[in-house]
């Protein structure tokens, strides 16, 4: 199989290389053999040719199996796209979301074993949380007209049927197979995309007749995902909400070195498969960032990309008894570097 | 004086009265003589008239020194509106805020002193949180077109340099008379009219010598203010990012029911004062509801809208001293009813 990689900026290729040694490892037994192809991409796509998104990139995404990202970004990018007009990385990452049609962007939160005094919440609140987000990843005010100005400028947040529709399938499809709830969150008190996204998703679900719906606006969202984060299931949102509401969760579950996601197209198009966190500029190259939130979108690479069930698996059991067995990363309060948490992962497999 | 009462829905018009009577208590000591004025608004609005802000409404808020405000909105009228295509509660205020140009909505979030434990976080990340937000409230996609549709709707986030610069001002301001320090929310990577809002706020914190600038992306501010909320003063934001920020932030000091909002416009106009949490129709009528939130709303009424600065003390004092004596209403876990709250307020001025 074909698998691209964007290792990106920061700490990015080093986290990549990370969950590479990973997915070598467990490709034998899963019967894969992997052809890999590394290509510049943000900021290291600007470096390279000028354009966050090189077109040999694109082409290399566009007939792969599956791609893993790193990360994308940092301040030397943002001076120069802020007073030299220069693109941004982040502009890489949104076309290539566009250019393969990445509608669904899976972010599952839970609580790890061993890992409860990471979260900043309360035991008592964060216990058994297990939350996948569904964020509608292709439409809403990333990808409406922006008109730029100095004096007034505007953003167009605009949504159809079908690209409701067909996220919210993936969502119902998701929550039948855990445990049957679904919250769609929205601003339907304010908001024509809003409603119309409300009235889609109840129209789909008399096609999940045993899953059951809410609907939640999204300043109450934010609250409840405070105050009762382990009364969530599945929890399905436009473009914009999922971003905020996902990073808030992950902080919520004290995991962002340790949160995967994956984005999802129709059957027929490689998904990307990136950990939650930045580029992290300040720790980039050091060898201390944590691999794990980069493994873990491996294992989604392998389940929803190859099909590869077992050998993602594997890797989330690894990663679980590793922080069972008490290993942390700097960011978790440990001294654990990256080669270390790696040979550990690999080691467990 | 004149104020205008608009008691809302639910429990609206309890919290109101409560709020009344504690406004009345402490008037004769501040020379003020108080006149005021019950209107239907919101769901109110609409049983007596069809029209959430009704005229004669409008009428007394526009010639009123300052507006008190319960809360809006119900199943009831969610209902209406979306099978008859009735208007919804929230109109009403969205209207209100607009025809009074209400463009800086103030949130003060803080812990009090004795309710560490109704917090969900950890007490060691929770502990010394003093957050201001400053909102902005009639600008963004709440007031850009909204183009409703069953096949594709779509809404405008629209931004001019002056909504952005006064409601820039007021934040600085009130970084100045806190700890100087500000942060600004935006998805600068992605709108146009965050750029412009971080190009503007930069523009003014030339004025501002004093005040140190952070922008911040919303979905990291999303986490932050769950992993570190201490480390944060005064937080401007634009008004979707603010609708979201702000309940995050009351949920995570624990006081949905306590948490009182200021909305201002010119000093000519009068400011709405609320309290942030909804109109709970579950509970509404039962005499049950927290009245602390509508009655610290009625302190900033005074600081803000009648410059009583020394009468709002008083009343944000009698409120410190009743939760540190361990008065507590249902939302806290205690059974103090809404009269009790009310009567150790009062007894405590
Ligand atoms: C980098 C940025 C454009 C991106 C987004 O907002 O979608 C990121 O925050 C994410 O969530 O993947
Ligand atoms: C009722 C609703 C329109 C309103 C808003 O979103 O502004 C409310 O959530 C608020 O924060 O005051």
């Amino acid at each position: 199989v074909r698998l691209t990689i964007l290792p990106g900026d920061g700490i990015g290729p080093e986290v990549t290389d990370a969950a590479i040694s990973v997915l070598t490892a467990v490709a034998p037994d899963a019967g894969l053999s992997l052809a890999i192809d590394r290509c510049p991409f943000g900021g290291a796509g600007i470096d390279a040719t000028g354009n966050p998104l090189p077109e040999q990139t694109l082409k290399s995404c566009v007939s792969a199996d599956a791609i893993l990202l790193g990360a994308v970004g940092g301040p030397k990018y943002d001076e120069a796209a802020r007073h030299q007009g220069a693109p941004r990385p982040e502009q890489g990452l949104l076309g290539l979301r566009k250019e393969l049609e990445l509608f669904a962007n899976l972010r599952p939160s839970k609580l790890f074993e061993g890992l409860e005094a990471a979260s900043p919440l309360r035991r008592d609140i964060v216990a058994d949380t297990d939350i996948l987000i569904v964020r509608e990843l292709t439409g809403g005010v990333y990808f409406g007209d922006h008109r730029e100005g100095t004096d007034v400028a505007s953003d167009i947040m605009p949504y159809s049927r079908e690209e409701v529709d067909r996220v919210a399938r993936v969502a119902f499809e998701a929550a039948k197979g855990r445990n049957g709830r679904l919250t769609s969150v929205d601003k339907a008190n304010v908001l024509a995309t809003s409603r119309l996204w409300r009235a889609v998703v109840d129209d789909v679900a008399k096609d999940y007749p045993t899953v059951t719906v809410d609907h939640v606006l999204v300043d109450a969202m934010a609250m409840h995902l405070v105050t009762k984060p382990a009364s969530f299931d599945v929890v399905v949102t436009e473009n914009l909400f999922g971003d905020i509401l996902s990073d808030e969760l992950s902080a919520i579950v004290g995991s962002i070195g340790l949160a995967p996601s994956a984005s999802l197209g129709t059957p027929d198009t490689p998904g990307l498969f990136e950990p939650i966190h930045g580029s992290a500029p300040d720790i980039a190259g050091q060898g201390i960032a944590n691999p794990i939130g980069t493994i873990l979108s491996a294992a989604m690479l392998l389940r929803h990309g190859l099909k590869a069930d077992a050998a993602a698996e594997r890797i989330e059991t690894a990663v679980s008894t590793v922080l069972k067995q008490g290993l942390r990363t700097k960011d978790l309060g440990g001294d654990a570097d990256t080669a270390a948490a790696t040979s550990a992962i690999l080691a467990a497999l």
